[in-house]
């Protein structure tokens, strides 16, 4: 570290943004040329070992060299300079992208998939095809009626009817307005924008360790399966249906909240019991980050999941979506781009790196060793940490309060860690999945030494 | 042309990709390696000059030798490969990017922007940027309070306040909750999905030609404006006060309808009276395709409309905004990546090209040339056409009904023409910055042929 963070270079390119845009989440500025691996460099050329990896979202890290090689690939130019319109006019070699990228991961019993441009995109469209497989089964096979087509123009019923969606607090699902009803983290995402009434049944809240609060945590989720179902009779009794739910495998943003196996497997049933489609968010969760491909491999659900949404780590957003979600008519869920072929490109690479690095191996052992790590200082610094958990990559702590969490996340970063917070007085982990033991080493040590001056 | 459209090689490519997904839009499958400035060729060979576009998205056509550069020069690379949360960590480099790109043709007195991933989410922000702004104007200074802040996460007033925006008739704006709120054109795009009343006011029709109609068309624009002042009225007595009025410089999607500078002028006018802000969607009309960089610019209003989005041909999403719309508050406007910045080095090429080759001159000229061909083929052929109109590469013309105009897209398509349908039974064309007075001649002979054979 030769500054602090940001040091007089960031400080100077961010004066110089200050005169073209918003400021206030800007955090410095990142020479992403010298940048390499799991180091950033910025612009004053301190060298970060980077635990955030822009908000989860670069999963080989900085100049992955399969990448550039992607990249620089002349039969790959075509899709960064001409970038179609995916909906109308796919290039002739885009079936066999698909099958080589997004379709060789896939999750069980989903055969369809859709891309689309972010996380929130993805969100909304997978809402759509959610509430129109909900109406497809009420009208029974037949055509929606002329009033139904008329009514929708002006968002008004039977056209535009009052379906809703359950969420679960803490969640956080995007920023765009339908996925924003479904998000309830904090304030600054939610404030000034007008809502709708929709359902939301607490997200399981456990004790930790969770090793000794076994029957404790078991009844919370219990309780919050119950609140799932009398929000869907309260919903539906008033004539606003709940047509879906939707829930992260772990919440991210909302700070890392886990919930057995045993309760998504319930919350599925308890779909099919009100008829209600259950969407599975894996924005942050999904493309090995865990260890596991999809989070919601380690569920055992008994059937698949109606639809599983993508984003971040694997370069474009979109979803996946069993035969029953597909939509029946053209440009019900369309827009100019529809992804981006390029992003798939990446991904294509990125899911060969995996298979052929074993990375999700990686992932879960040097996790495992994250977690364990930050265990054992949680035991040394009890009065600073606690609730140390991980699945893989996916790794967090709790610090005693948010003002101590903030004070320990800028030592961090002025000792050469990047990290983040979540929920209230969350720090989260998202390592790219080429994080080492030895980085996981230098993280502990440097924490180390962070939470000793902070005694 | 070797084949009809989609030919052999193009229905093999489109049985592969049904496995995997919805197929009801997919037109026919291109070669994007072969196609060529404005032709493309697709699967089985075919070249069709396009006058469509990827969606009116493709600025300099395939290919464009500029781009390529762009797109192999080894200093861009780290954008390719290191996609940033923009919004936290922006390259060392983005000052100058910006600066070069999307503030180089800012409209006037808009000193902000914004990147986004597409045009609807570009909506969906801008929208949320013209709610705070108006729930800070209604503030009066003071800080929310603690009781708005837990309202909101909960979808519930004071945070949640029942805010409206009103749109026209026939809008387009995108396809996201927000944007699909305030899109009125068919109901393939909105039946199903719930929805608020917010207001709507019819979108002046003009009356064919222009000329003669005069003084008919003056006093639709008047009954227009006159049905806004109500609506507004209307919403803000019941509690759901009016804060932006969003509307589109020329319709698009809806079917090429114009409106006058005058009505646009007297639009920002009734926004001042009722504290409404005035967004102008410049997706399709923006950079450069009515030759002029944003059409708005024709309108000469008084003072600059409070935001401008744009999309498509400028490569990003994004929008501009006054001082007055800025965030004041950080993460209130935010996602992971906020853009995207390979798409903002296409743009800085594309910005150059225009410059160089003074594409808009060429825009303009070539423009007037197409509607002057199409209006001597309405002459002709009268009982099938009516109401050629254009502003530069925007150009449409009206046929006798929507069957009609499908058999003469269908013709067209098989005769190595790309075009496209808009509104209920409007052609519209949608070329490239590039499109030259000799592809103008084609198209139009190819027309006549179609039009011929169709008498």
């Amino acid at each position: 570290m030769k500054t602090t963070v940001p040091g007089p270079k960031s400080q100077e390119l961010m004066r110089q943004l200050d005169g073209m845009q918003a400021m206030e989440s800007i955090q410095f500025c990142i020479d992403y040329d010298k940048s390499q691996g799991n180091y950033l460099v910025d612009a004053d050329e301190n060298i970060l070992l980077d635990m955030y990896t822009q908000i989860a979202s670069l999963p080989l890290g900085y100049n992955h060299p399969s990448l550039i090689r992607a990249m620089q690939d002349p039969s790959n130019l075509k899709h960064l300079v001409n970038r179609p319109a995916l909906g109308n006019y796919p290039s002739v070699d885009w079936p066999q992208r698909l099958e080589a990228s997004l379709m060789a991961v896939a999750p069980r019993g989903l055969n369809n998939c859709m891309t689309l441009g972010c996380g929130a995109c993805a969100n909304e469209h997978a809402y759509k095809a959610v509430f129109m497989a909900y109406r497809r089964k009420q009208r029974g096979g037949e055509p929606p009626s002329q009033e139904e087509r008329e009514s929708s123009l002006v968002n008004q019923p039977p056209g535009s009817p009052p379906l809703t969606l359950l969420s679960f607090s803490n969640a956080f699902h995007g920023r765009t307005m339908g996925a924003l009803m479904m998000t309830h983290t904090k304030w600054m995402h939610k404030l000034d924008f007008p809502s709708i009434d929709w359902p939301i049944a607490d997200f399981p809240q456990y004790k930790h360790p969770l090793l000794g609060n076994t029957e404790q945590n078991r009844r919370e989720e219990a309780r919050c399966l119950q609140q799932v179902c009398s929000k869907i009779e309260e919903y539906n009794a008033r004539g606003t249906p709940v047509a879906g739910v939707v829930i992260e495998p772990i919440q991210g943003e909302g700070g890392d909240n886990h919930a057995s196996p045993d309760f998504f497997r319930q919350l599925q049933q308890v779909c099919k019991d009100y008829g209600a489609y259950l969407v599975l968010d894996e924005v942050q969760t999904g493309a090995g980050t865990t260890g596991h491909m999809w989070f919601h491999d380690t569920f055992h659900l008994p059937s698949p999941p109606d639809i599983v949404i993508f984003s971040k780590k694997m370069m474009t957003g979109g979803f996946y979506y069993t035969d029953e979600m597909r939509p029946t008519e053209g440009y019900r869920i369309f827009n100019t781009w529809m992804g981006d072929p390029s992003k798939v490109i990446l991904l294509e690479e990125m899911l060969r790196v995996i298979r052929d690095e074993e990375l999700l191996d990686n992932v879960s052992r040097v996790g495992k060793k994250l977690v364990q790590g930050m265990t054992d200082l949680q035991g040394r610094y009890p009065s600073q940490l606690s609730g140390a958990r991980g699945e893989g990559m996916f790794c967090a702590v709790d610090v005693v309060d948010s003002k101590h969490r903030d004070k320990i996340l800028t030592d961090l970063r002025n000792s050469g860690v990047l990290a983040a917070g979540g929920g209230i007085h969350t720090l989260r982990l998202r390592p790219t999945l080429i994080f080492q033991e030895h980085h996981a080493d230098i993280f502990l040590d440097i924490f180390d030494d962070v939470l000793h001056r902070n005694k």
